[in-house]
């Protein structure tokens, strides 16, 4: 069955952005290695932040700056538009960008963006429609 | 607590990418707006795929094509080499594009990374050192 393990973030600072994940709740892992790679553990998935060259040589891609729209992003559903408002506060505070204050959508729910320290995009939403579990996962509608 | 509910990844050919992550077992939830707005379940998490420009547009980014390496990586841990190799000719069988065939790691382990057919990048990975669980979810190392 299909599955996300890891959520690779390739960093220039990978001490500032542990820093600021810190702030925001996941936890550092031991398995961390100085200077390599930073390992964060979160509810239903782990972070790892890796230096962006040395991702990009792991991949066998070319490591030039990133330019244009990078087409990702994370989003952490929450349970209420309280805790939309008290995330991106948070992120805020820690360091993060807001890209998009939060607001109510067409889709019935409210949502917000905020930017980690080198431009990695998160959203935050309260989405009505969806269940909501425990570990912050998302129960989608199946059909049969 | 931290989490990642759902990651969306911005495309151009909804449709198209929709079929590639299907035939790789993620299963699309009826949620799902017709040309709009793909949702797909998985273990532990959902992906969602939605039309690049308008993800762009809903966190007031601009949506210009991305050169450079985007800076992430989603990684699929699984549970022996035997597997990894099976993941990733799954995803070449899929339309998907192999950036590095399988081979074992100075960290001890065995991984390979693909490409889906536009562009964004997967790790596959064995880890012996992390407890996979069974989910797809690893668990890392923690401190006191």
């Amino acid at each position: 069955m299909p599955h996300i393990s890891i959520v690779t973030l390739g960093v220039d600072d990978l001490r500032n952005v542990a820093r600021f994940y810190e702030a925001l709740g996941w936890r550092i892992s031991p398995a961390s290695v100085d200077g390599t790679v930073t390992f964060l553990q979160g509810d239903n998935i782990a972070l790892s932040l890796f230096d962006r060259h040395g991702l990009a040589e792991d991949a066998h891609l070319a490591a030039g700056r990133p330019t244009g729209f990078r087409g990702v992003a994370l989003a952490t559903n929450v349970g209420s538009e309280e805790q939309v408002d008290e995330t991106l506060r948070t992120a805020n505070r820690a360091g993060g960008r807001i890209r998009k204050a939060a607001r109510h959508t067409d889709w019935g729910g409210y949502s917000g963006y905020f930017e980690d320290p080198e431009g990695h995009l998160w959203e935050v939403a309260y989405n009505p429609h969806f269940d909501l579990l425990d570990d912050g996962r998302i129960s989608l509608p199946l059909g049969d």
